[in-house]
């Protein structure tokens, strides 16, 4: 029997959010898990890391057992300095989420949850990130079991370098879950308002709300399929080079 | 003659630092500018948003004369409010910087600057970021009327939804610049390092350092081009999807 994976698991919702407690309780029935992860919410971070400031590390204990360590940065900082500073061997994978929220369309751009992913990539360890399609009334167990199953999955059949998987999860019952989709990212733009409001001084704030225009729907991307209730594993990279519009480029000329 | 062109011109150091107002000179002379930039400097925050706080925006100043409104959040949060809040007509056109330090290889990811063209995109606006690759003693000027030159072009061609422009210009004289490349993104990985200090209350911390591995030579690639003196232009898109390795997924039969 293959010798059991080391994971690194993180999350951007923070090391007290019960998406990555689920997460680790079923990773750890498959293999040797190490938390390292912000120590406060981190949602929308982006792929931020941090340069300027020190970064600080504390032992983080829950139910009265060490569960981990929190870091006060971002999900990107937990992975660098648990690889290079605070782990004592190298990860065989990297694990991000549960997130509170899908990271599906565009939002895979923002998220915090999967940039943790992306940087393990980097590293060139397998990795992915794991969200949960609602922001109310979450239940973490089905989509913490499939992880589980992706993850020996995935230290066994390894990743091309480069690639890694962003999986999205309805929040349904196991028995009502469809299926399996491999998907794209959807392209959707949002709509977007800011709110206007006077503080009690006087002065203009704004506040940024908005919405999805024109969702996709199609089984073969990743919102119509967390949608229809399949679970949605978008394969993904972080070279952003548009391949098909070098020639074109070319011939601008821009030399003059 | 074409009209001339409404540029929203943003930034990531910051609506005070040198390079935005040396852009500013040059695309004012091309079009009508509205500068909407973050009030501080906000390197490496990656595609961040701000949804849990409020932005507040003021009219800013430079020489005595407005210059443009100071926003407290990222540069995606600049492109969003000036869009959809502040400005009274859309943008013909985003650009972005000019960033202080280079944008190449996988640092593209992580880039502030980058992440406002990639939200002028969302918005279906032909969007541009330009990057000076030094940290030190930098002349803005022919990065700012390489950006000039582009701005005229992009606006008259456009660009096709979802893909938009990384600019990375060398920090050397015009009549020593070898030309224009069109570049993929370089893939090179870092090496980093945590430095562990101690603070005076005797207290652990850590602080980031690093160094890009085995950087690429190649002049189709924007790190080689722009060490070898060529302006870099990188088509990118935020479709981060990896569709090569879709059909592989599914053999993979995640089922069960």
């Amino acid at each position: 029997m293959a010798r059991k994976p080391f994971i690194l698991l993180t999350n951007d919702d923070g090391i007290s959010a019960a998406g990555i407690y689920a997460l680790h309780r079923e990773l750890s029935r498959i293999a040797e898990v190490s938390v390292i992860a912000p120590y406060t919410e981190q949602s929308a971070v982006g792929h931020a890391i941090t340069i300027h400031d020190p970064l600080r590390v504390w032992t983080f204990e829950k139910n009265g057992k060490q569960f981990g360590h929190a870091v006060t940065g971002t999900p990107a900082d937990c992975v660098k300095i648990g690889y290079w500073a605070l782990m004592r061997k190298k990860p065989d994978l990297v694990v991000s989420g549960i997130n509170l929220g899908p990271n599906t369309g565009i939002n895979t751009i923002y998220s915090g949850t999967v940039s943790a992913a992306t940087e393990g990539s980097f590293l060139g360890v397998p990795s992915f990130a794991v969200s949960l399609a609602t922001y109310r009334d979450p239940d973490f167990r089905y989509a913490a079991r499939f992880a589980a199953r992706l993850a020996v999955r995935l230290h066994r059949e390894g990743l091309p370098r480069g690639i890694y998987l962003n999986v999205n999860v309805p929040n349904i019952p196991e028995k009502s879950v469809r299926g399996v989709r491999i998907t794209r990212q959807g392209l959707a733009p949002y709509r977007e308002e800011f709110d206007r409001r006077t503080d009690p001084s006087g002065r203009t704030y704004f506040w940024l709300t908005g919405q999805k225009m024109n969702q996709e729907k199609e089984l073969d991307v990743d919102d119509g399929a967390v949608s229809a209730g399949y679970v949605a594993v978008t394969p993904v990279h972080y070279d952003l080079t548009q391949y098909g519009f070098m020639d074109r480029l070319k011939s601008w000329k821009l030399e003059k």
